[in-house]
């Protein structure tokens, strides 16, 4: 998982890994069969372990706009943090192509959860009067999704991390001015 | 520049450049020294045919509300249109790592240029009173930055075509939110 998400896939060699894991590369192919299935065994690790725990403020059923604010902070303080220049290996494997279909389905389904997760969040938050009435909730929950990815891809990359941080703070700025009765309203 | 676009450096290999650019391995090396000095070379054209033309709404000096909301649309509909699944080159080299030192600059060079102009456009709109007192340029700048930059992570992404689109019109609404007499405001 650590040299994929480092790497990426195409610039992971078997030797790499097999130097990495300690495993010799027969026993490599023979509990994962490629290096295709080693790497999709790495994303649903890193989804247990990693962007899962990240997203664990909108998991309960009734989250709304605290759970929406927590998230991004959270979000906000990785990327930002020492560990943040690595990324996030889902924006990475979303990133790489041609894909296989079967990382493309891990990729897409984890989107699609993140998505889901958002959108009822700001729904919560909208019928609890907490977010301005005019919002629209389904392009909200797309741009802020979008903007969580472009989040950690600018954490990836060669930014100044000063940017990153910014960013996160703008991101965070952005929902606090779709509060009702914030300041900016 | 099309083969890197679509599968970045680490997966070109030079057998499918030779292909692709229909000159020999020794023409190629001639006239380009390494893989590495071609991906620079596409990057840099890439800068000049594809991203630089994406930003010419930002370029002039008095660029306000109005140019970020053109260059937004102008991004909302090159990503979710037939060529979006590509994404961006630049994107794309800013995601893979370890990067060779010149192509970081490349890519920190673009994300600090745009960064610029959409904060002169911010602040020229705040000088005119096109946007909401309170709203801080610098954090609004690198957001907007870096969800534009998820908005070509999106698109690259196997995310569903309609949440690319939703994304991009996301990213407008809340650019409108913060326009000052906005409904929202």
């Amino acid at each position: 998982m650590q040299l994929f998400w480092d790497r990426g896939y195409a610039a992971s060699s078997m030797e790499e890994l097999v130097a990495r894991t300690g495993l010799h590369r027969a026993a490599l192919y023979g509990a994962h069969g490629s290096k295709q299935r080693l790497y999709e065994a790495a994303l649903r690790r890193y989804l247990e372990r990693v962007a899962g725990p990240r997203a664990a403020p909108l998991a309960p059923l009734d989250a709304s706009l605290p759970a929406l604010e927590a998230w991004l902070l959270r979000a906000g303080e990785s990327a930002a943090g020492p560990e943040g220049r690595r990324g996030c290996l889902l924006a990475v494997a979303a990133a790489e192509a041609p894909r296989p279909a079967t990382v493309g389905r891990i990729v897409e389904a984890w989107l699609g959860e993140l998505r889901s997760r958002v959108a009822r969040a700001l729904r919560n938050a909208q019928l609890r009067g907490e977010l301005l009435g005019a919002v629209e909730v389904g392009p909200l929950a797309d741009a802020l999704c979008g903007s969580h990815l472009g989040l950690w891809a600018l954490a990836r990359s060669p930014a100044p991390r000063p940017a990153v941080a910014s960013c996160a703070a703008g991101l965070r700025a952005w929902l606090g001015s779709l509060r009702s009765g914030s300041p900016g309203a």
